[in-house]
């Protein structure tokens, strides 16, 4: 442990100590699970029955599988989202993929056209690195001024894991990639065919084609066998159950790229290709829906994010921004990755409005609301990324503003 | 990403470029999963049908739930063990525990005695890290010259999580630990009441409290709902399904460190108390039970580990141990934690033995299967932790050796 954070530890403890009242030790019968052996080792477990901690699904229309379901961020710890509670956001369904008839094709503007399986894939050297994925539609509802009433449903579309995969320039290379091509059209294999066109100057940056999740295999509902990760962009570009990537002089103008995720800007025009997801960060606990059990200490905790590298710094507000105190970042702070924050409160029992703003290792500071309206107004629909607010009432009731 | 990095990478894509041979583009009808609309969202998520990666469990008497099960390493990625994946390690099977009637009890030698729901410890400030957990009677069998056939069974009581929980020390205070308690006794709510003894410098170092892994609740078969972890030191005395802390003037000489875990050397005397688990490292791919697809470009890669911090060096040799290379690391490299190496390896078709050897950062080299014998002796039990050899005959099969 570095000292800075020692000493910061330390103070923490001071505040708590004097912060806290925990109940002395009193007599009461209990359950006893020790009173029998326990149950059996499994080859591949599960959690506990006890845990109800789910995504909530939101069909958008009637065709099957087409909608989000969304992190249950107020229950989660740490920086790495269960696999099994990553968000998603599909357009055609989970597509149900034999890993071993899978192909990548890769054509168009390269030397020598490809089909890679799988094995070919894990052939190359393997990357692994932790980064976060947030739909850009994420938190559409605060920007509209119609908060939904917990932070799994205005900010749940945004979940962080451990990704391993191929490096997209090594394979790009391999297929002789020929230097009129200036895009990337990637594709994935669910019936919708979603695709995005992707700049080549990402393709041969950091993008990874990702077939693992936090150790495992990808999950199916992530894009297995094989997704397209593009660090720090918004989730869509990551095509999932990538089956091809056709290289190109020009951009495709796919329905993902015209008739959605581009933004209607103040005056009329429209921002096409704004791929990469601001700086910002979000208060998961507590959040919307929570009660304090009463004045004393309570932990503020939550998430920052930036899709242009390091969150350098997060400040919290408890007085609705009035005055704003650093908060401790968890370690290692790692580039386009989640970043857990914490900030020890002590709640005297009157209305509170909790906010934490992020700052990002370019400069950039997370707007407020009314900054972030100013320049994409009301309907943009997608890069919300302002300030949150939570009320907190003298009851200890926690609700959005 | 850093310049040495960089220039390591450019050096790696010489080599696998110079070494591969990717197949073309062939005409061929497969089956298409995007003929029609996938399978809808699911609250919480599972794994493709097609993966079949598991546990290999091994009952150690006929007791139900009394022995281990194994990671399968050969089969994971990055540094992160899927939570459904994590070894297990259990003396009286797995107690099913409702986390609402769950207390934690500190007494003995502290001024007030504290009992404590999950939700009073949730209320402390929460600190999460990434840990590896390795059970001391890990590769036993190779202890003895008898490895079993794959890494899983060789090496698979190890894992590796983000952990998040309460900070003991700052518990330990909150009862008014007294300055007489040398010791604390950590007893688990299994129906053996599994205990270990702690010196308390480590309970007032870096050890937590911990109710959540990888994210969400803490698995039943890792202590739900509550566990101790020390990190770095040998998988058991993390006491699971943690329920009572006795502070102690002495050690409590419970039957799982008088019997069991200590370790018998040569002169006849046992080691007791032998918490720390050193310096290792070993190969997860290739490993027992691969076959390579031929002559070309093989990608090694392993991981590596020390309780003493840092893992600061990785070495490979290809030759049974007369050259050794270093490996690249997966940064960021964190203390406590496993490490990914990985390794470049061009095969040429002849008989190789592959090796890894780790350096700490405390200086501490992995030692030969000699060097450990010559000081261990073969009757040790625990704390194997030397060089591991992996045998690749020419047919590209891989047996340990």
């Amino acid at each position: 442990m570095k000292r800075g954070q020692r000493s910061l530890e330390r103070t923490r403890r001071r505040e708590f100590l004097a912060a806290i009242g925990m109940a002395t030790v009193t007599a009461c019968k209990r359950p006893d699970p020790s009173s029998a052996a326990g149950a059996n080792m499994r080859p591949y477990g599960d959690r506990s029955p006890y845990e109800k901690s789910e995504r909530v699904l939101r069909e958008l229309t009637k065709s099957p599988g087409t909608g989000s379901s969304r992190t249950p961020l107020q229950d989660l710890h740490g920086i790495i989202t269960p696999s099994s509670l990553h968000y998603e956001r599909h357009h055609s369904g989970v597509p149900a993929i034999d890993p071993a008839e899978h192909r990548l094709l890769v054509h168009g503007l390269v030397s020598r056209p490809l089909s890679f399986s799988l094995d070919d894939l894990k052939q190359f050297p393997s990357i692994s690195r932790i980064h976060f994925l947030e739909c850009s539609g994420n938190s559409v509802g605060d920007q509209l001024g119609n908060p939904l009433p917990t932070v799994q449903q205005s900010h749940g579309l945004l979940s962080c894991s451990e990704w391993t995969g191929a490096s997209l320039a090594l394979v790009l290379r391999e297929a002789g990639l020929l230097p009129e091509a200036r895009w990337m059209i990637a594709e994935g294999a669910d019936a919708g065919r979603m695709s995005r066109s992707i700049p080549i100057e990402k393709a041969l940056d950091d993008a990874l084609l990702v077939y693992a999740q936090n150790g495992e295999a990808l999950r199916p509902e992530q894009g297995y066998p094989l997704r397209l990760l593009l660090p720090g962009w918004e989730g869509n570009t990551s095509v999932k159950w990538l089956h091809r990537l056709e290289l190109a002089a020009a951009p495709a103008m796919s329905a993902k790229e015209t008739a959605y995720y581009t933004e209607l800007m103040p005056d009329g025009k429209a921002r096409q290709f704004s791929f990469v997801m601001d700086a910002r960060s979000v208060i998961t606990r507590p959040s919307g829906g929570h009660k304090l059990n009463g004045p004393g200490f309570h932990e503020i905790t939550g998430l920052a994010w930036s899709g242009n590298g390091l969150v350098s710094r997060v400040e919290v507000s408890v007085d609705g921004g009035k005055n704003w105190t650093d908060a401790e970042l968890q370690t290692p702070v790692l580039p386009r990755a989640a970043t857990r924050f914490r900030y020890p409160w002590r709640w005297h029992g009157d209305a509170a409005v909790l906010q934490s703003r992020c700052t990002d290792e370019t400069g950039y500071l997370q707007p407020t609301h009314e900054e972030f309206i100013a320049v994409y107004g009301l309907h943009s629909n997608y890069h919300y990324h302002a300030i949150k607010s939570w009320f907190v009432r003298p009851s200890g009731e926690v609700t959005p503003v």
